[in-house]
C-alpha cells in the first residue's frame, strides 16, 4: 500500500506543469526513500529526472517498491482541480490498476478524491553517472527563462559559453543575431538573485532552444536554476524543489550546428 | 413610455454576461413591478428567469406593460461600452421599434446613447409552480463554479447528492472518476462563505455539466448560490442580485445517465 | 557613425508597438537634430510621423545623416527582448548594412547586443504643411482609445463632431447606432484628465474606425492625445513622447460615407 501526504500540494501541481509538455507517459517509481521519475521526452532527445524525497512528505508510507505508469496530461488535469493551498495525498493499492489523488482544503471543508487509471509503460531506467562538470552556472531561474524565450524569437539554437567573467548566450537567425552576457554577480540583496559561475575551464556548447524553453516550465518551482556543462557531455539544467528534491533536465549538445552558428 | 435608471449599471452588464451564452434572443418584459425575462436556452433544455424589481431602480417609469425582443449578443455588445461605474438608463417609447441604453459616467463628463433595434420574438411565458424542495444547498458561488469547471475536465455529467452532512459532486470519464465533498459549515467569518444544507430527505440527481458551467457565468452577480433539488424535478440554481431580484436557472435531471454514472 | 543612448528604453519599445501593426517596413532617418520616421501604412491611407529629438537622448552621436531601412516587425521582436528598465543604445556604422540594439540592465549585470540586417526601402519624404486647425481636442488618451474601441463594436466609421460644448463621436451599424459625448472639462484634479476643446468653428468629419483603433496603439506613450481637425483636411492624432518628441498619425476624412452615416 502507498500513501504519500504532501502538505504543500502546490509543489506537485508545479512539477506536473514542468514536465507534462515534455513527457507524455511515464512511470512514477515509489520506494522507501522517495517518489521519483525518469523519462525521455517523446522525441528521445531530452531526459527528465524527478526526485521527491520521503522526508519531504508529512506522511510517507510505501510498503513495497511500486512503479505506476501515468499519462501526465491526464494527471495534470486532475491536479489542476486541487486548490493551491490544498494538501495532496497520493494513494494506491499494491497491484491495483488505479491511483487516487486526494485533495483537502486548508479548513477541511472540501475533500476531493480523483481516481485515475494506471497504464503499462515499458521503460528502462538509465544510470546517470555522477560527473564533475567543467562549468557550473547558478542564476535566477526567471532570468534564464527570459533569455531562452527572448533568443528563441531570433534563432533556433543557443550557444552557452561560460568563463570566469560571466556566461554568454548567443543565437543567430534570419533576421539577425543576438548575444546576451550575464556577469558573475554575488553582491546582491537576496542570495537567489546572484549569478555565480564555477569554472574549471571555459566551456561553450550549443543547444536547441526548443528544449531549453521546455525546461524553463519548471521555473515556478525554484528561484534559481543551475546549469552544469562539460565538453561533449549533456548539459544538466536543475531546479531544486524546496528541501524535497529536484527536477533535472539533460540535453545533449548539438555538434555540427555549433560551428555553423559561430561561423 | 419606459425609463428605468439603474445607479449600479454594472449589475445589468453582469446580467447580460450571465445569460447571453445560454440564450440568443429573448423578450424583456417590463411592468409596473419590475423588469423581467424568461427564456429557454437555444436547445430548449434549460430555462432562465430574471427579475429586477422596480424598487431596485433609482427611477422607474413604465406607463404600460411592454415586451421588448432583444438579441442578447447585440445588447451585450452595447452594454460592454458602459463603464463599470456608469449609471445605465433603459429608455423606450410605447410601440417603438428601438430601445436606447444611456450611459452616464460618474462625473457626468461622458454621456453615451446606444440605440438598438428591437425584434419580434415568439415566446410563451411558462408558469413555474412554487415548490417545496427536498434539499436546498447554499454555498459560495465561486466554490460551486470551481467544482463544476473542475469536474467537466473529467466527465460530462455530475451527480449532485445532498445529505445532512454535506453535498457530494461526482463524475466519471475516460481518464477516471472524481468525487468532491463539501461539508456543511456555518462557523465561518463571513456569512457568504457558509455552506448550508437544508434537507427534508436525501436527494441525488444527475445533470449535464455543460449547462451547469453555463449557469456559473452568473457568479460575478452574487457571493452565494442556492441549488434547490427534488427528485424528478428540475434543479433551480439561483443567484440573488443585490436586493433587486435574481437570476434563476432551471435544468431537468438526466434520468438514464444517472444510473450509468453510478454503475 | 551612429550611437544613440536612450536611458528610458521602454519609450522605444512603446514606439514600435505603436506603429508596427500599421507600417511593415520603414526608413528611420537620423540627423544631427534627431531620430525620425515618416511612413505610409501598407494600404497607403494613413501616414505616421515620428520624432525623437537629439536632446532627449543621454548620448547622441550622428556623424552624418543616415537613413536606415528596417522591418518593424523584426525590430519589435528584438526590442521586446529589452527589459522595461533597460537602457537602449542604437548603433550603426556609416554605410554598414546592420544596426545594433544594445540593452543594459539597470544594475549592468546583463548586457545584450541584438544585430539586425537593414533593408533598402524606397520612400519619398512628404512635406507636411503646418496648418491652423479649426478644432483641436485634447483629452485623456485612454478615454479616446476606449471610445474608438467601443464604437467599432457597432460600426465601421466614426463621425467626430467638435463644438464649444464638447466632442461627439457617432457611429451606425447593423445592430443600431451610438453617440458618445465628452464635455469640455478643465476642473479636474490632474491636468492629464482634462478634456479641452479649442474651436475656431464647429467641425464634423468621418473616419474609418479601423485606422483610429490602430492609432490608439500609441496610448501607452502618453496620458493625453490631441486630435486636430479642419474641414477637408486629414485629421492629426498626436501622442507626445515625454519631452522628446511625438508620434503623429494623419488620416483623410471619408467624404461620401460622411453623409451616409448622418442620413
Amino acid at each position: 500500500m502507498l500513501e504519500l501526504r504532501l502538505l504543500q500540494g502546490s509543489l506537485l501541481k508545479k512539477v506536473l506543469e514542468a514536465i507534462k509538455d515534455l513527457v507524455t507517459d511515464a512511470n512514477f517509481d515509489c520506494s522507501a526513500t522517495g517518489f521519483s521519475l525518469q523519462a525521455m521526452d517523446s522525441s528521445h532527445v531530452a531526459l527528465v529526472a524527478l526526485l521527491l524525497r520521503a522526508e519531504g512528505f508529512e506522511h510517507y508510507r510505501c510498503d513495497r517498491n511500486l512503479s505506476m505508469g501515468m499519462n501526465l496530461n491526464n494527471m495534470s488535469k486532475m491536479l489542476k482541480c486541487a486548490g493551491n493551498d490544498d494538501i495532496i495525498t497520493i494513494k494506491a493499492d499494491d497491484g491495483g490498476d488505479t491511483v487516487t489523488f486526494m485533495f483537502e482544503s486548508p479548513n477541511q471543508d472540501k475533500i476531493s478524491d480523483f481516481e485515475m487509471k494506471l497504464m503499462d509503460i515499458d521503460s528502462e531506467h538509465l544510470g546517470i553517472p555522477e560527473t564533475e562538470y567543467e562549468a557550473i552556472i547558478r542564476m535566477p531561474s526567471q532570468e534564464f527563462a527570459r533569455i531562452c524565450r527572448d533568443l528563441s524569437t531570433i534563432g533556433d539554437t543557443v550557444v552557452i559559453s561560460a568563463s570566469k567573467e560571466g556566461v554568454k548566450f548567443s543565437t543567430k537567425g534570419d533576421i539577425g543575431s543576438a548575444n546576451v552576457v550575464c556577469r558573475q554577480n554575488t553582491s546582491v540583496d537576496k542570495p537567489e538573485d546572484a549569478t555565480v559561475i564555477e569554472i574549471q575551464q571555459p566551456v561553450s556548447l550549443t543547444f536547441a532552444l526548443r528544449y531549453m524553453n521546455s525546461f524553463t516550465k519548471a521555473t515556478p518551482l525554484s528561484n534559481t536554476v543551475t546549469v552544469s556543462m562539460s565538453n561533449e557531455l549533456p548539459v544538466v539544467v536543475e531546479y531544486k524543489i524546496a528541501e524535497m528534491g529536484y527536477i533535472r533536465f539533460y540535453l545533449a549538445p548539438k555538434i555540427e550546428e555549433d560551428e555553423e552558428v559561430n561561423s
